[in-house]
């Protein structure tokens, strides 16, 4: 099966912004496993009506977006009604849904908003006041959606795609997401690939995990798959469903109603202010040390000139005294530290990468060792964020932070 | 003048990744005056042959992306070399080219990347083993680049554009770049728009600024207008060329080989993260102290409980014993502090993006309140932590950083 994609906006095309939909919409697709043959962009003008004509003799589905507003003349509307030769008439359901809408704003250029071409149906928008709508053309399924973000995405999720099921075939999709993290998306790729090749699978990159989307076989066996894959890769680093680190951390020390600092040096200040993004935080958060300099090592985390002198800043023994030290400072019940190699040059001879983090609280002192990987400084610092808090909830949870640091795998 | 874009990527497609190109790709075109009157993504296969026979006849310049590889089975090469009946063969450039990159490893599959439709010529690319190429078929100018950004970057600023500019006659385009701090790009719009309508503009939005592109009229003119401009919204919010703000107080702090440390209580950690992130800031950056709760403020920073209880967290007295507090503690020669309302809720009857900003150095401890409007949570801590930057740099440079932020408008 076969979808084309067209996103109408001279802002796209001028490139003052970003296209936002294209991603998204055909990530969906692929997940119900449809082919995306082809992403168009066109300027707020009517040449889309000729692509469309095209498209509908080779696509099994067209989605347009964009060019629906009242204030942009009904370009998309005008455009498939051309490229179909399905005159527009006013809609008896997408007028009375936009009076009951607009109420005394119902005039003559915003009702033009319920004029759909000829044998097409209404599509709900719930955030605005231009319908989508939708229509079968010989084989094309064709579907119009408005182009801002807030209106199309629950359009997408709560019409769109049930829709395309439906009309479709495909049945209620079975589909499992998982939450990963410090696995780089090749790599997560190659796992799967190893596993049943009837197993179809989709990622999303967010700035801190990848949201991992299974179907196809069997439930039992998707989980085989899962299973298999955390062997690989150790530990705390595949959850069930869209989880959030950070929020993860929170939610387990606001359970335990207990607090927590950080002493940062190579992450600089990102897992506090990463940590402190989450709403509410306050509750469980008490501050942080960012210690770049010795001195600042020294004299406000008390760890002792003779720790750096032997064993270096980038140490077990250093970051054991990190995360004391904050800790008693700060009289939080937690503390984790992070003290690493950032890049871009390796550094106390441990190559660019190479960080150990340490954890105090009830279970003691403890430190552990990580090789990130050779990524650029940003990415090392996002991954060593990333890679304190999940062992600092496997600290609060009881488990073996060193341990399940050392299994890690395929970083 | 039209042009069309070409992304060849199975992986965008699929919603893998976003797209990273058309953005910049069309946003220099439309600074050149062309249109861009198509951008269209394909997979990796030869469908995109047909698109390029059809948009010869169209379009003025066509740029294709993607797809030269090695491993990709030459597939770009070989649709260009069939849409446009051109027969590949090995160029003579090319295969020298390819050869002195390849060395010992110029075996038969890599050297395919030196052939080239007929009549075309090769791009020098300097990261990577796939030259570009180009050619003029008809009216249209042709342009094959590899996908990976950070070989199509370089590739696109020293060669494509200067050849479109010489094959169209587009002259040398004069063009000023401006970095713009704290304006939302829409009211940049709404700014440049008061201005000269014969002023072309373009916007670029990164994460911390705003680049402005300015051409059109004479140089006198557009330097007139950024003057007006700069009136409007206040000093130390647009300068010249493309800087960025963590950068600026690296480069003044270095000039006069003086150290720094922040005291952060909304940013969280965002303000130390972002200023670490620079390359060699150890030279000038001591650390922070995060004082997310009271009891840090107090204890490791020495804010007066006094000061709390009578002016509140969020207040120019705290500020600025946060910032002498820092500095004192952590021995640095200058300080910043940031105390404020980050939202989603109001606090201490001050309303979401009131943030009050503290300095301490040679010149003594001042403070500045700044209402820096009514953003996410996120973007408030963004928009604070450059504001922070911003006035240290005033503060270090003599300025007057109270009547500077109090002039600011435009937020």
């Amino acid at each position: 099966m076969i979808a084309s994609l067209f996103i109408i906006g001279s802002e796209i095309t001028k490139g003052i912004i970003g296209d936002k939909h294209s991603k998204m919409i055909s990530n969906e697709l692929t997940l119900l496993g449809i082919k995306v043959s082809r992403i168009a962009f066109f300027p707020d003008d009517i040449s889309i009506e000729e692509s469309i004509r095209e498209e509908k003799e080779k696509s099994d589905i067209i989605i347009v977006t964009g060019g629906l507003g009242p204030t942009q003349d009904d370009l998309t509307r005008r455009a498939i009604s051309g490229a179909l030769n399905r005159p527009l008439s006013v809609d008896r359901d997408a007028e009375a849904w936009l009076r009951a809408k607009l109420k005394e704003r119902a005039t003559g250029s915003n009702l033009r908003q319920a004029e759909l071409p000829e044998g097409f149906f209404m599509i709900d928008n719930p955030n605005g006041t231009a319908p989508g709508f939708w229509g079968e053309v010989g084989r094309s399924l064709i579907i119009s959606l408005p182009g801002p973000p807030r209106e199309l995405e629950p359009m997408l999720y709560s019409s769109v795609l049930p829709l395309i099921r439906e009309k479709k075939g495909l049945g209620e999709a079975e589909c499992d997401e998982y939450s990963s993290f410090l696995t780089p998306e090749a790599k997560l790729e190659d796992l799967f690939e190893e596993e049943d090749s009837d197993l179809s699978f989709g990622t999303r990159f967010q700035d801190y995990k990848i949201s991992i989307y299974l179907s196809g076989l069997t439930k039992e066996k998707r989980e085989e798959a899962i299973f298999d894959i955390r062997k690989k890769v150790g530990d705390y680093r595949i959850f069930e469903k869209d989880v959030e680190v950070g929020k993860m951390l929170f939610d387990v020390l606001k359970e335990k109603k207990k607090t927590i600092a950080f002493a940062e040096s190579c992450t600089g200040g990102l897992l506090s202010s990463h940590f402190a993004s989450i709403p509410g935080v306050s509750e469980v958060f008490m501050g942080s040390v960012v210690s770049y300099a010795y001195s600042v090592k020294e004299d406000v985390l008390k760890v002792s000139k003779e720790t750096i002198e032997r064993y270096g800043a980038v140490s077990r023994e250093c970051a054991i005294e990190m995360a004391r030290g904050v800790r008693e400072k700060l009289g939080s019940d937690y503390a984790a530290s992070v003290t690493g190699v950032a890049g871009p040059k390796s550094q106390e001879g441990h190559s660019v990468g190479h960080v150990v983090f340490g954890f105090s609280g009830d279970r003691g002192d403890v430190a552990a060792e990580v090789e990130l990987g050779t990524f650029s400084r940003d990415a090392i610092r996002r991954r060593a964020v990333v890679a304190s808090m999940l062992l600092m909830c496997a600290y609060i949870n009881g488990d073996d932070t060193a341990s399940i640091a050392s299994s890690w795998k395929a970083l």
